[in-house]
């Protein structure tokens, strides 16, 4: 596709013997991966249309391990690819073939449960869903729960400050991270924050959750595990138009009623998940909203006729509750299988934005056009409760020209994300994708100021380089070799 | 008392007529304060036992007369102090002699109210409360809500991430803030943050969030307006024991239910509120909690019922649920009050850390002796649903030494908070207050990365200098004066 990487650094490359050797030396044998097999599954993430192989894949144990990794790549001013499962659907994680990968996957011990303080201190390179399962038989669970939590791990969300469908109630992962053990590119092992909400000093630990892995490597975090409720439950409400939707949503919202999730469905994405999960979405639907709540059998109750009542205004085609436990299952094995199951039918390119709730109509409206102008076909998922957009561009994977036009569009709507109100990534981050377009939201002197904090951390901009930035304003020796 | 604040420059000083001319050019006479009586006003804040007549005083109507006047100093390397109301308690807004004290109280209108998505945009001068007021009309308040609401201002608010006695539902300063405009010490204007949750690039936002005015004045800012729920009510809930109160915390916050809040107050904080309130607090209890819940009347109901059901356990001496409007008032009056309360009998040192919820009793034990071994009367008030603790340390402000044995209690009791798992401050800022006891809860190559970050900012650190980092640390220019 169209973003170029920085040119890779040829010396760099012939010295690999050498390099792969000290690795070893320094996390042990078992811990690097330097055969083309091996290296080819990591040479992509989720964003599958980039590719490159890393010159190294080094897998440590402890959070030693990384430090002294990094600091050997410092000396020897090797670049750094931090990865998690390598979910990222925006090239967060796309390695560079002089670059080592440093992944925390066999980081995944669990290294203190304190139900009294409602925390869990965590290796980083745990899945997301593993955190929950283990607190689970207690009644806890970890809030932020993107699509991918199954395979995502902690770090990928730390990096990228994943939300999720359920982020409306309990906020996305910087709400939900107390502290955490980073190790900066020299080497150095930082602990910031701690077992508390706030902390004093500047907020290390927020800027550091969302870096997108250009400051340092999180080998551990403590977060907060909540405890579930009693019970919770969904309901389905189709809609004849996405204004009557999104002014739906808007009026529960208003209610000061705080649903756990409010997911939105235009009718392809209805149409796909139905056809896989079966979970008795209304087809004849123009738009659908899932809406669930939680807590007590009655309070349920209680909250879903509220919100029936709300929603009656805008003449809902169906107004579904759910029966039970086993329809509440299909009905979010549908909204999180959406990607997969579209998946299925073709390739697609997920996009990102945040908007105001407001401009959701004419979002949708112009997305239409937009893609109908590429000759492209696109569903749409919406985080609605936080303005969190996720349109779904289907192309031709087997026709360069048809992925080309799914790149140009899916700029062309994030843009029009900015143009309204809203930004370029509500979960997913920036990586490679958005690179170039954060300069329609930022001032090139608010990007300086950005990468000068960048500097402070990486002086040499080592750790995931490529990324975030646009490459003609990155350092020198990045610009370069643009 | 016992800190120290960098040594003023005499050159400076000697220049102050002409300083002082050039200010009004900037700003226009009637926005600077000159004289002695006028600058006497802003000689301290709410940590009154630090003084220092500034400069001049400036107070601005426009975010570029911020901007004129902080690129004037910055030519001429005068040391800024950002100010508010005035209301910190840790001396953040505490000047110096050769700094010019920046005001925003005359910048508080309000610029945009959208309900739509619920969002107000405001000059940071505007006072907390004002906030609230001006949407209460269409049913929607600004959530943190720290004691001293009625005078503090939103540009204090961001400065110190302060919370309140409802943050436990709704979070604090940092949780309510989607964007802000900024004037950098160089004159520069950013804007950062827009009108979503999350945005892309680092978390600039945050960062700003709680940076106690050393990396810029924050003008303008976008928060979240909430809708209020139908109703709210508390209730009254007596403990023989902290212990027994703690615990009771601990099991409603387990039960899955989110009070608006959960406030502690041990017996001295008991007495001198209900003398000054007449609130009906229980005079017998050793340890009281005020748990407030909101909804709708039915649900209201069903959430004190169960409340009181899950304190049974823990032997409560009273349950008392508020009987209606005018004594909800009047239990929020005691609590908002109790600083006041206090400060009628005597001179009052309060402190502000953060414990585990399960260190409260330990905490609350090693406080009294502490305050008894410095022959000092203490009371505590707690913001037990997110840790956060407020010991009201009384002390002869006509005894020089008592005044100086509750500093020393006071650097114990957060050194204590700290030891415990907890930080130095919850809400209330590092300031002057807590500078140097940084260095119990950061490591010196941790304070560095931050002072690096301030460096960014502010090369010439002339935005509140003197704060938060300890004077040795702090850059050549100020440590040698010190």
């Amino acid at each position: 596709m169209s973003l170029a990487m920085p040119e890779p650094d040829t010396a760099t490359i012939e010295r690999r013997d050498e390099i792969v050797a000290q690795l070893k030396r320094i996390a042990g044998d078992e811990a690097v991966i330097a055969d083309a097999d091996g290296r080819r599954a990591f040479e992509t993430d989720g964003l599958t249309a980039y590719r490159a192989m890393p010159l190294a894949v080094v897998l440590p144990t402890t959070t030693e391990e990384v430090a002294d990794v990094l600091r050997y790549c410092h000396q020897n001013k090797l670049k750094v690819v931090a990865r998690g499962a390598g979910t990222s659907l925006c090239g967060g994680a796309l390695p560079l073939e002089d670059a080592i990968v440093v992944g925390v996957s066999r980081m995944n011990k669990v290294l203190e449960l304190d139900y009294n303080n409602r925390i869990a201190r965590v290796e980083t390179g745990i899945t997301n869903l593993a955190i929950s399962k283990v607190v689970e038989e207690e009644g806890f669970f970890y809030a932020p729960d993107p699509s991918s939590q199954l395979a995502c791990t902690l770090a990928g969300n730390l990096a990228m400050n994943s939300g999720g469908a359920h982020c409306l109630k309990y906020g996305v992962t910087t709400n939900n991270v107390l502290g955490m053990k980073v190790v900066l590119m020299d080497g150095e092992i930082l602990e910031l924050g701690g077992a508390a909400l706030d902390a004093e000093g500047y907020d290390l630990l927020g800027l550091m959750i969302g870096s997108e892995g250009q400051f340092g490597i999180v080998t551990e975090a403590t977060v907060r595990i909540i405890k579930a409720a009693e019970g919770a439950r969904p309901m389905l409400i189709g809609f004849s138009s996405s204004e009557a939707a999104g002014a739906c949503v808007s009026a529960i919202i208003a209610s000061g009623i705080i649903p756990v999730a409010i997911e939105f469905m235009d009718r392809p994405a209805i149409e796909v998940c139905e056809s896989f999960a079966k979970a008795g979405y209304p087809m004849d639907a123009e738009a659908l909203l899932i809406v669930e709540v939680e807590g007590g059998e009655e309070e349920i109750n209680d909250l879903l006729t509220r919100i029936s009542e709300i929603a009656e205004p805008f003449n809902p085609t169906t107004i579904q509750i759910s029966s039970g436990a086993s329809q509440s299952a299909k009905i979010w094995k549908g909204r999180k299988s959406a990607f997969g199951a579209i998946g299925r039918i073709s390739e697609y390119y997920c996009m990102d934005g945040t908007i105001p709730l407001s401009q959701l109509p004419l979002v949708l409206q112009r997305i239409g056009e937009i893609c109908a102008s590429h000759q492209l076909r696109v569903a749409n998922i919406f985080h609605a409760g936080d303005g969190n957009l996720h349109p779904l561009i289907l192309y031709d994977a087997n026709d360069p020209d048809s992925a080309e036009r799914a790149e140009l569009a899916g700029a062309e709507i994030l843009t029009l994300c900015v143009e309204v109100g809203g930004c370029l990534t509500g979960e997913h981050g920036v990586g490679i994708e958005k690179r170039d377009l954060m300069m329609t939201q930022f001032t090139e002197s608010e990007l300086a100021l950005q990468m000068r904090i960048k500097t402070i951390f990486d002086p040499d901009w080592l750790l995931n380089p490529g990324k975030v930035f646009p490459l003609h304003l990155a350092p020198q020796g990045l610009a370069n070799q643009a």
